[in-house]
């Protein structure tokens, strides 16, 4: 486990720097080269203050009455983030979720590249995607080390998901993006975020349940 | 907007109620009835504390020694989530993360049935996905009110989220699940989700550029 200051940061402040770093890169991309935290805040809902709060959590940038310079800023979050480097990427589960998420053209541009995909269905091992062959998932903990793979993406079924988790884990993966629709146990030290589209929707069900009764 | 006791609960609470769930009827499937608080928290990785505190917001259910009841509580909590009825969902984006929604069981097995899909690309326009016809994304404000859509799944290009999220909400529809790696701006009344997955890899490469600075 990282000592690092960073590790204090909760996710909502991790989301909120990825957020922060794709205004500022659209604002660079309109040719603006300083702004204040109050233009940051209104492209973001959110509060100046809240802003300059976090940012003052790896330090502060701005320059008072000039603001803060869109490019410095960015490689900052960048760095902060890990988009300074490349990071190999695993991709197991070659079913539909699993090609659109190799096709996924925002992960290349962000530094993730998937360099292997693995399957269980012999009709899909051994064909290639792009240049990325599919291998068999009964060899995984072999192609993680093989492939130096840094993140493991989960697009199994939901009954393989924790079993393949704890095969990835076991191999030296510390990092699990997960896209089976169920909550993993990963041990202190493995970072595990889950994308549960079925919750989502949820969510919005809930919002407009309320909406009919509160106004019925 | 709503003005019921339940508008007052966070996003983290809805999403740790669509959790417990998930996990009752883990139990459920397993022939198991009743259930303690610190059960279900240890299934969640959360303290039996935070189940109760959950619960009593909507009333408590608990019989003292006697826990809760697996089928009572599922049933309030789908009730909770509107997911005691059925959801008219328009999927916006006839692409590879567009069809992979399409074809995901968990949401039809959740009462979100996609009635109608819609594309600009006129190869598209005029297919069929089982016997759901793929409709032109001219005519979005036509489809959504014939079909009385409640929820709109963008899964549009970047550059098109922000235009076509104004039309879904001058439609009238008022819940939108967003695909594209933006942040959209939607007025208040409008429940909006953003799953962006470039963003959880990145709360995951942030983890381990801590991690490799923390122990470095």
């Amino acid at each position: 486990m990282g000592t690092g200051v960073a590790r204090k940061i909760s996710e909502s402040t991790v989301r909120r720097l990825s957020l922060y770093l794709r205004f500022l890169e659209e604002f660079e991309a309109r040719g603006i080269r300083t702004l204040s935290s109050e233009e940051l805040a209104r492209r973001g809902n959110t509060t100046a203050a809240q802003v300059r709060k976090d940012f003052s959590l790896f330090g502060s940038f701005g320059k008072r009455g000039l603001g803060y310079s869109v490019s410095e800023l960015s490689d900052t979050l960048r760095g902060l983030l890990g988009l300074d480097r490349s990071w190999r990427v695993a991709l197991v589960g070659a079913g539909r979720i699993g090609s659109a998420l190799f096709a996924y053209h925002d992960f290349r541009s962000r530094g993730f590249r998937i360099v292997t995909v693995l399957d269980s269905d012999p009709a899909k091992i051994g064909q290639s995607w792009n240049d990325v062959a599919i291998r068999d998932e009964a060899d995984l903990e072999t192609v993680l080390r093989q492939e130096k793979v840094d993140i493991v993406i989960l697009a199994v079924p939901v009954d393989a998901a924790q079993r393949m988790a704890d095969r990835v884990i076991r191999s030296g993966v510390r990092a699990v993006l997960n896209f089976a629709p169920t909550q993993l146990h990963v041990p202190a030290g493995v970072a595990l975020r889950d994308v549960n589209m079925s919750m989502e929707l949820e969510a919005l069900s809930f919002a407009l349940v309320d909406d009919l009764e509160g106004t019925g």
